[in-house]
């Protein structure tokens, strides 16, 4: 373990931002002022992505305007499909967004005529098109229309992925768990994307960067390995057993505390009651009975709280998408977040150029060749 | 402007590291503990990168070793090249390098039988000929070989470009601007890349991620800013009065002044007097003393010292390097030392997610849509 307190700048306050709070006294999370419980009970995910990239709610006639617009950039450039069918099966499909979303910024490069907020509505309405294109081809050898006529990200989403416009319920689930992961303040990929940004290149190479820090399991990667946890024990008995055993053997279990939040985190209450409810709908509750088991035993043996991650694991389940997908998923949502931050950055930029401490050798003579 | 102290994360101690010492004195660099001026006149690129990358300087059969690894890692599998076709001739050459980049990582991912030192010297191997094939493929359309038999980085790269071995004054002029920009510390594509690292992805995420902060003019960019500066005068006297000019008009003058040294840039005596050798040899020295008028008169005016992009701008195009290839010569030679951080920073992880000073609305209540 790194040793300085200067290790991961944790408390450490590396720029001001008027985009949302996290973990004020120790729990709650605003967008623009908003609380997350308001957002995820009243709002929508398009409105929530107006919100952060805009900076205040938009009206009627704004929402259907960018809903059109969302609903008309959803098409990918024959050269970006080409590039899709190249990458292979098996890559991970965080690899899948990082390498489209950069190949996307050679063929549509931000600049005259596509300014940076074209540039984040376009990404906002292509990100799914792009991994389940790639996806359908490689799984069944189809070459899918990414246009759907979905008023909804969340729906255009599941249409793609499922072949047929969804159910209320499914879709509405995803639309909340989209607004839940759509805005973090200085998490690693948003600071990432900021610190990129702070040396002003293009805004794809912020949102790429972004991508690659996200897909780590210490990030987003989270809600995949949390899956790949949950989906082991085939009752809460097991559950509870297998995970003393792995407190036991001191191995790491995902989806649990957060370096921000310190009594809990405001969106798992949220995700947890719609996994119950999918659940319910779907007659099968093996997953979320076996999650809160996991969840009373941590509480219990290690007081940590479920993050977002934890839960979103069995909701995503039961809507029908692959655990490879969970992480992409969570970049369809976040790209609007990281999307506000790069316009900020940008606004008011300094870069970003911290100092390191020096543990290594002390100056020494140059050694020729013959001589070491 | 950022008013808040904490804006860039300067002065701010983010981490450990025992690669680089920048700045020590207001001027020192050291890579483990050699001096850059050591480094610069006795030794060569490829011994730079295994010490960066190994820690040590290889022994004269590890050194063989390497080079002959490094030479036979110069080919592109056939989906990249179609990649790097499908690329559009206008596209910035760092958006290529990025895309190429994140490309080869669904091609040859990092895992079992492929570690983290293999990625290292793939991509340090590769990197110019990913460059040169979409370059010639688009400016001639040729499918050039990126194999040669060139022993060194600089030579190849030089090769692949001219389309012959180049002369020992270039080559070797090349050689040493690639030690000089091997390394910096905890510049913003580094920190970039240990930032994405942090949260445990691929290596390519990481230097994915490093190439796009790197693109930014406030970072590798600038050595490109400095060419189109430069050439635009045909004397040291039109020089010195449209500086002066830029200067009253309080426009930012690139390839002056760094954010960690308050002295002077040790690396930019050893570019000058490449730059001014290469110009003797050209009998052709406009460049250069045009370069050295602007020196001197941001000296006198603004108090500030030239850094490593100023003179390199006018060695590379002395070279005969299209000013476009400036920044992703860069990568080719940055490659090692984000490969040195990135595999310092998974030896001693910590998640880096520093926080934000909230300045944004206090919270609010939502308003439904019809009420706005």
């Amino acid at each position: 373990m790194a040793t300085d307190n200067a290790a991961g700048l944790a408390g450490v306050i590396a720029g001001q931002t008027a985009i949302a709070t996290v973990g004020k006294q120790g729990k709650g999370l605003t967008y623009r002022g908003y609380s997350i419980h308001d957002l995820a009970e009243h709002s929508n995910f398009e409105e929530v992505a107006y919100l952060l990239i805009y900076g205040r709610l938009p009206k009627q006639a704004e929402l259907l305007e960018y809903r059109t617009k969302l609903r008309g950039q959803r098409g990918l450039p024959a050269a970006l499909k080409s590039v899709l069918e190249q990458i292979p099966r098996s890559t991970h499909p965080m690899d899948v967004m990082r390498t489209g979303c950069s190949m996307l910024g050679t063929l549509e490069p931000e600049g005259p005529g596509h300014d940076q907020f074209a540039v984040a509505n376009r990404l906002t309405a292509c990100f799914s098109g792009m991994l389940l294109y790639w996806h359908h081809f490689h799984a069944g050898g189809k070459r899918i229309d990414t246009e759907t006529d979905d008023d909804t990200t969340a729906g255009h989403f599941l249409h793609l992925l499922h072949g047929k416009k969804p159910d209320e319920l499914h879709r509405r689930a995803i639309d909340v768990s989209l607004i839940l992961y759509a805005e973090h303040e200085f998490n690693a990929s948003t600071f990432t994307a900021r610190t990129i940004t702070s040396t002003l290149p293009d805004f794809f190479s912020a949102v790429t960067g972004a991508i690659g820090a996200l897909r780590g399991p210490l990030h987003g990667g989270a809600n995949e390995a949390v899956m790949e946890l949950i989906e082991k024990f085939p009752t809460p008995d097991a559950a509870e057993r297998g995970v003393l055993e792995m407190i036991a053997a001191k191995k790491l279990i995902m989806g649990f505390g957060h370096r921000v939040y310190k009594i809990s985190d405001p969106r798992s209450d949220v995700i947890k009651a719609w996994s119950k409810k999918l659940a319910e709908a779907h007659g099968d509750e093996r997953l979320y009975r076996v999650s809160e088991r996991i969840e009373q035993v941590m509480r219990r043996e290690k007081n940590l709280f479920p993050n977002l991650d934890f839960y979103s694991a069995s909701a995503y389940h039961l809507c029908g998408i692959p655990t490879a997908m969970f992480t992409p998923l969570f970049v369809v949502s976040r790209i609007t977040g990281w999307a506000a931050h790069i316009i900020e950055q940008r606004a008011d930029n300094r870069l970003i150029r911290p100092n390191a401490d020096y543990i290594g050798p002390e100056p020494r003579p140059f050694v020729p060749i013959a001589n070491r």
